[in-house]
């Protein structure tokens, strides 16, 4: 028997609850719940790409789940099945044991089976393919804000992008502040609770993995509105609270690997929000307005002037991330 | 905008007609046809490892999707909907085009939607997710197999391990038998008409990907059953008619990429089948039957004596393929 064989049976072969077949077929089998749509993304984390090669297996094992439950997230979708394909330079047990925990250790809080999978040999690749089911039109898409809705965000924004600076070398953050911000990057918490409780609320949502304005430019082109965003309103993450106002912006505007939800509501749901925010302990900020006129996101200062934004976003072409 | 963006839009995003949303929001959503489930499969297809990085992009987009079809086809799943995963070195508009062309064709043949990707920077790789529909509890799986069943192979094996020598330097063949071998590696057609045909016949079903030997012995695993296969009835491709009897057994043997189907099926069953294969002009050979005993692969040669099989088929991880 084959390498391959042993490498799934060993670390990814585990008995399924939901799926009607898991991993050993030649495909895996579902069945949704009656009425139910699926809410399918995919996403790949390439050594050198998007994570330093140094990078723990365990905390690559957990990100590489919590980057695609983050999508599942952003649509209001329950997660509930994964497949893995994991491209390998080598056979190292080690690794595969810290990798299989991380990721099981964010599938199982989550409930999310692993159903199917390839191992290959190659240069340290990692793709999944997540689903989460949703009730038969539910979905929150991002076509669906109107003019006047309020923009959200979830938590805080900029520690994974100050992170990664100070990983790069660009700056020099003191080891408390890099600890603190470093989380963010390597173990990001998919908003899968505040997705659920956003279906019926949000009129569309986004997880920002690009940067607040590259993601919320999605919106825009989905619902044909132009987005106007509050400078002081949008909420800095503490570890950005000492940085020079050109260093927050360029971490919030356009860091990127945040994993936080962005998303628009109508101005009669804020007492809700707030409710909702009080009682998960979950903050929420509303940071601006959907407007009528070109799908472009502005941002103003305290002044009321606009911010020139010079980078769109992470660029998984332009930028070694 | 990034060109992430760009790329996706101008190359893979095309008018869904039965997922409910496709390319361009945070999942795409797909509603499954009542009574059914589905069938998922991935695979990745790395350069160096499953391809020569010389390989034209456009029968890398044919192969890529060709292989994922096949897993469909031994579950007798009926192809809906991919997803692709793409890895490149740079940004290439040529390769972009050719690949999406071979990929597009394939998919327009069998009416498969690609519902969403990713495309990222990294060393050349290539991963789809596909799903097919069944009827529940209809699905054709390895575990199936029951003692007295014959075993039954499609069309021909061993064309694609026998072009795989030449391009490798092992063997020299003539160019007219290069040029017809070296289709079945480059662009495997997925059986899935064939697996279709299959549902309520065939007991269990695999792809032969890895090798007869290797893919059989996970059905025999499964249904913890033997296999006793008659090497003089194992259909040899053309373009192996001239080579040795050791080139013969190691090309359909151990040799892989056939993407043929392999499945077991009462004897009641032999009438239908050569119906089924006169009816649709793909060959069906009975090459042998499962039986009580450790879940192994035995082939018999000509005078009954068991073949000493070395290799137990391709392997990733010990084989540059």
């Amino acid at each position: 028997m084959s390498p391959e064989f042993d490498l799934i049976a060993k670390y990814f072969t585990r008995p399924v609850r939901h799926a009607v077949l898991g991993v050993g077929d030649d495909c895996a089998l579902v069945r949704i719940s009656p009425g139910c749509e699926l809410a399918i993304t995919t996403d790949t984390l390439v050594s050198g790409t998007h994570f330093f090669p140094e990078t723990g297996a365990e905390k690559l094992g957990h990100k590489a789940l919590a980057v695609n439950l983050s999508d599942l997230a952003a649509m209001g979708a329950l997660p509930r099945y994964v497949t893995l394909a994991l491209t390998l330079p080598a056979i190292d047990e080690a690794w595969l044991a810290a990798f299989s925990r991380g990721f099981f250790a964010l599938a199982d809080k989550f409930q999310v089976e692993l159903i199917g999978g390839d191992t290959t040999r190659g240069p340290l690749s990692i793709t999944l393919t997540a689903f989460g089911e949703i009730t038969i039109g539910h979905a929150i898409r991002r076509d669906g804000a109107k003019e006047g809705d309020d923009i959200w965000v979830s938590e805080s924004l900029g520690a994974a992008a100050l992170a990664l600076k100070h990983l790069r070398g660009d700056i020099t953050l003191s080891t408390a502040a890099f600890e603190r911000a470093v989380m963010h990057l390597e173990a990001p918490n998919p908003r899968i609770a505040l997705g659920r409780a956003l279906v019926g609320v949000a009129t569309s949502a986004v997880d920002i993995s690009d940067g607040l304005v590259a993601d919320l430019t999605h919106i825009c082109r989905r619902s044909g509105l132009a987005a106007s965003v509050e400078w002081p309103k949008v909420p800095l993450a503490t570890s950005l609270l000492s940085a020079s106002v050109e260093q927050q912006r360029a971490c919030t505007l356009a860091g990127g690997d945040d994993y936080e939800l962005c998303f628009t509501a109508p101005a009669i749901s804020r007492e809700l929000l707030h409710e909702l925010s009080s009682a998960s302990g979950l903050a929420l900020a509303r940071i601006g307005s959907m407007q009528s006129g070109e799908p472009l996101v502005r941002v103003y200062d305290d002044d009321g002037e606009a911010i020139n934004i010079q980078s769109s976003g992470f660029d998984h072409f332009a930028i070694d991330h």
